[in-house]
């Protein structure tokens, strides 16, 4: 979606809209006190004191009437420029523009904006007359503290967006409705994926059945997956000793997205925010050889970051997360096998996701600046050239990042358009010749000798949370078969005489790992077929005299109208190789 | 293992022995000054200021001769009875044996044993001569503070243990040579199974890939078992805020042993110890009609307990582990199939495990001290009869541990004999009768009105890291073939020749989800199948020119001695069999 506050000319008609609704407020109820009104991502909005009116979601339309009725009438919309003192006169009825105007400097031109008899203080640009504001849309109404502290008293904040033509607005407003609609907080909640409790913990989300169901389906996928590459799994706790994350770094530079340490006897823990360091400690653990390189160390692993309250949404972003990390240990001479045995996985793994609209990132380091960087010219000459030639030699779309390398080496992201147009930074391989010197990691090189090996980060699906925040969004909670919580729903038509045949079809579908539920409630027929759509169940199967006498099963696919017919062991495989294909 | 302190006869052997050995450093170091010689569980133990003299375990062997010299001389041992003020004189040499004197009441008989020469101070009773000390050995040499304070000196301590005859004497060691041979802790590091690091923390244990194997092959056994069953698993947060634990009533009664609380903006967090709040407030998520009991929440959850560090056992008792937990709700009417229902689950994985030396006990109130225990006789009798009734109707071997019911209800607990003689408690069903009332959970009866569903806590592996602990033990390390972290190794007689053979056989085995190795060194045969042994693999493959050319596959079973030979599909059959079967 279009970022309002970002595009200039939208900028200005979305600011002088602001105007234009406090223009109306003003006519429709004299005596509230307008604060400020600025532009934001998403549009604008105006924080009122509507003294002792109530307003409501049902005020909205009436307000919006005055306003078509301002705009119609073609306002010219003039600046003046007035001295602090001539403002304190003009506003001197309002004490939230008063003390906007004292904080201003004394010898400061103030300007403000008139059109008819409102004026408003505005530094401005504003277009040149009320009718070009015509097509707006006021979005909600809530309320905000004044001046953001819950100490003050809470003003009447209205949202809205203007557009140029009504045809933008249209399409803006229809975009608006679709992202409401992939929204996974409300899709969560619908499909009992997730909740929340403030009891438990603000952004620590509990996984209900079937947000588990579809967590475990894509651990068990991606784990598999790792294996089958000579990954190694390995469980390592969510905290450590503060003397980890000082020998890492972290304590320096990364404490305040962490939670509080925990002192106990002579001791500081942590909760992780990552699990590098622990990676680290495991390589360490044993003496290693040339031979043994590379060494795939992954973790689907529990870690911990503070997050300010204001930040955290849905399972998006949380203060408990699980990362599908790993960590690989090599030669340099391997870097450019591993990091394309990397990128190889993600391009497969993107495939069975059917994800297409990607492209990635190569973040080099600026060379203008090298002291932000670590320091050894060779590597970082060798290694981006590796990483370049890596991304030329599958004809990535990639582009480069100049000066976005991280101070440990480079790095190559992939960023992922989502379906209502955010761009999502899924997948990372990153180059690490810090931590290794950090951790003091070794390997006996062919010659006998010890040498430090390199690090490489790298994360595929990235944290599970938001990797499903993702999905429920791009499919609209319409999960693919493989990973949908109940994969199939039977429904006897007569939920005594056909029971007995779904309860058999029912286990056959069992043995077969199907996640399957049977609906023989005595409820109509229509009902539990729609009740089936709105869980969004992949597969309805009606079983009825037809398909009882002749061991049939009719299926219909979600969304769609037709009704299928197959064998019952024809079914079976049917479904079973939709699963095995990740469809 | 026989409890040594417990033993009233062998108690008095150990102290006399504790003397013969204090005897013999006496003569051998006469200016050794002695502290305290305790009997303990495992025999007895001497503390002496050594001066100058620094011993090690190669002279125990001539401590123990002139043990048995003094053993030999058949010395009697003889009471006698002194003032404080006799015995400060008697032992004015010796500042540590003054220290134990001075703080006695100045009126106090004070007794000691005499044999020969030797004297110490003693309550006693010891046994009437030296002769009859004759079968004891002396264990382990090792340092300890002076009455156990880093900040004083360290004081030589010998440990030893003597029984009255040889035979009890000789069992005795070998059963410690059992127990050395099973520990869990020099297994856990053998076989790569887990690891400890310092600066990660004490007591939070990382699991290697070969420990993370045999976790997940647990993991995946009982979440299918349980998803078979009906059990919904969920996964909650390792850290609840403070105000869960104390709506739950943990924080007042548990506090101690829990990681400290996070403090961060206006909310408090700490790491959970269990995770039964969690799981109530996840029934408490939606409303409940009767019709919908019982739910079965189930978790493999993460839980922190702070254990204080002289407590830590390898993964036996760490301070981050991993609970095969559940929770079902149900209407009192509902318990007697439920219990009956994780029992049959008990018994079920028991079977699996191959566990049979097992005994329940029922731990019921004790009648005469109601004020203990939730109040509603009622409720109390109908649910300890039923528990009775369950462990009646399926012959049980059980027991009754009166007055040893939770005070939220009674509870049937798995005692299970380990291979060193432990009682160890593995598997648990709990009645709780509290928890449902604090957090006030409700369900809808069939009348329409509101009532409080039971919950019931059940473990069945309980801690996952404890039983694998207990699996090492029990197994000595010798892990059944469905949880060996590597099921089969193969060897190609000639590491070139037959490479490629090898090669196959090691692509049909992972295509059908065998853990798998190829061992491929140039080394010799005989050195790789001891080393496939001492890995403790299950099978070894030896595939030469007979194998190569017809397609077949000779094995050796871990710690047997004759090869068997199968055509390839035969052994994989055969493999996968035992795999399903649980072998």
């Amino acid at each position: 979606m279009i970022n309002i506050k970002e595009n200039k000319e939208l900028n200005t008609l979305n600011h002088s809209c602001a105007h234009l609704l406090a223009h109306a407020i003003k006519n429709l109820y004299p005596d509230a006190l307008l604060w400020v009104g600025p532009v934001i991502e998403s549009g604008f909005y105006y924080d009122i004191d509507m003294k002792d009116h109530v307003l409501s979601e049902n005020d909205l339309d009436n307000i919006a009437k005055e306003m078509k009725k301002i705009a119609k009438s073609d306002k010219l919309i003039k600046r003046i420029e007035i001295s602090k003192e001539e403002a304190l006169d003009m506003f001197k009825d309002n004490p939230y523009k008063i003390d906007l105007i004292e904080r201003m400097p004394d010898d400061e031109i103030i300007s403000a904006y008139r059109q008819d008899n409102f004026v408003d203080l505005c530094r401005g640009p504003h277009v040149a007359s009320t009718k070009l504001l015509k097509n707006f849309k006021l979005l909600k109404i809530s309320g905000a503290y004044y001046k953001g502290d819950s100490k003050n008293k809470v003003l009447t904040r209205i949202y809205g967006v203007c557009f140029n033509n009504e045809e933008d607005l249209l399409k803006h407003l229809s975009e608006l409705e679709e992202a409401k609609e992939r929204d996974h907080r409300k899709l969560g909640k619908d499909l009992g994926i997730f909740m929340y409790s403030d009891l438990v913990g603000r952004g620590l989300p509990m996984w209900l059945p079937n947000g588990f169901t579809v967590r475990k389906a894509l651990v068990d996928y991606i784990t598999d997956k790792e294996i089958s590459l000579g990954y190694m799994h390995v469980m390592t706790p969510s905290l450590g000793n503060v003397e980890l994350y000082k020998t890492s770094g972290h304590w320096d530079h990364y404490k305040d997205d962490m939670f509080p340490m925990m002192q106990v006897d002579d001791e500081a823990y942590v909760l992780r925010p990552m699990n590098c360091p622990h990676h680290m400690m495991l390589y360490k653990n044993s003496l290693h050889s040339y031979r043994d390189l590379p060494i795939r160390i992954a973790e689907v692993a529990n870690d911990f970051r503070y997050e300010s309250s204001g930040s955290l949404c849905g399972i998006e972003r949380t203060r408990a997360f699980t990362q599908n990390d790993s960590h690989i240990f090599c030669t340099t001479d391997q870097i450019k096998q591993e990091v394309k045995g990397v990128i190889d996985l993600i391009l497969d793994v993107y495939k069975d996701f059917d994800f297409k609209n990607y492209r990635f990132r190569l973040s080099l380091r600026d060379k203008e600046n090298k002291e932000k960087y670590f320091a050894n010219d060779e590597l970082w000459e060798k290694s981006e050239r590796e990483l370049k030639e890596i991304l030329d030699s599958i004809n990535a779309d990639y582009y480069v990042a100049l000066g976005e390398a991280a101070f440990y080496g480079p790095k190559i992201d992939v960023q992922v358009k989502s379906a209502i147009g955010h761009d999502v930074t899924l997948s990372t391989v990153q180059l690490d010749y810090q931590l290794p010197e950090r951790f003091e990691l070794e390997y006996i090189n062919s010659n006998g000798t010890k040498e430090r090996p390199v690090v490489i980060h790298r994360a595929i699906l990235g944290s599970l949370d938001r990797f499903i925040a993702f999905l429920l969004e791009e499919t609209k909670g319409n999960l693919p078969l493989w990973l949908a919580p109940t994969q199939v729903c039977i429904i006897p038509v007569n939920s005594e005489y056909h029971l007995e045949y779904a309860n058999k079809i029912n286990d056959i579908l069992k043995a077969n790992n199907i996640r399957v539920t049977i609906d023989d409630r005595d409820e109509k027929l229509g009902y539990k077929m729609r009740e089936s759509q709105s869980k969004k169940i992949p597969y309805t199967l009606i079983l009825g005299d037809k398909e009882k006498d002749e061991e049939l099963v009719s299926y219909r696919i979600h969304g769609e109208k037709e009704t299928t017919t197959l064998k019952i062991d024809e079914f079976v495989n049917y479904i079973n190789d939709l699963i095995k294909n990740k469809k």
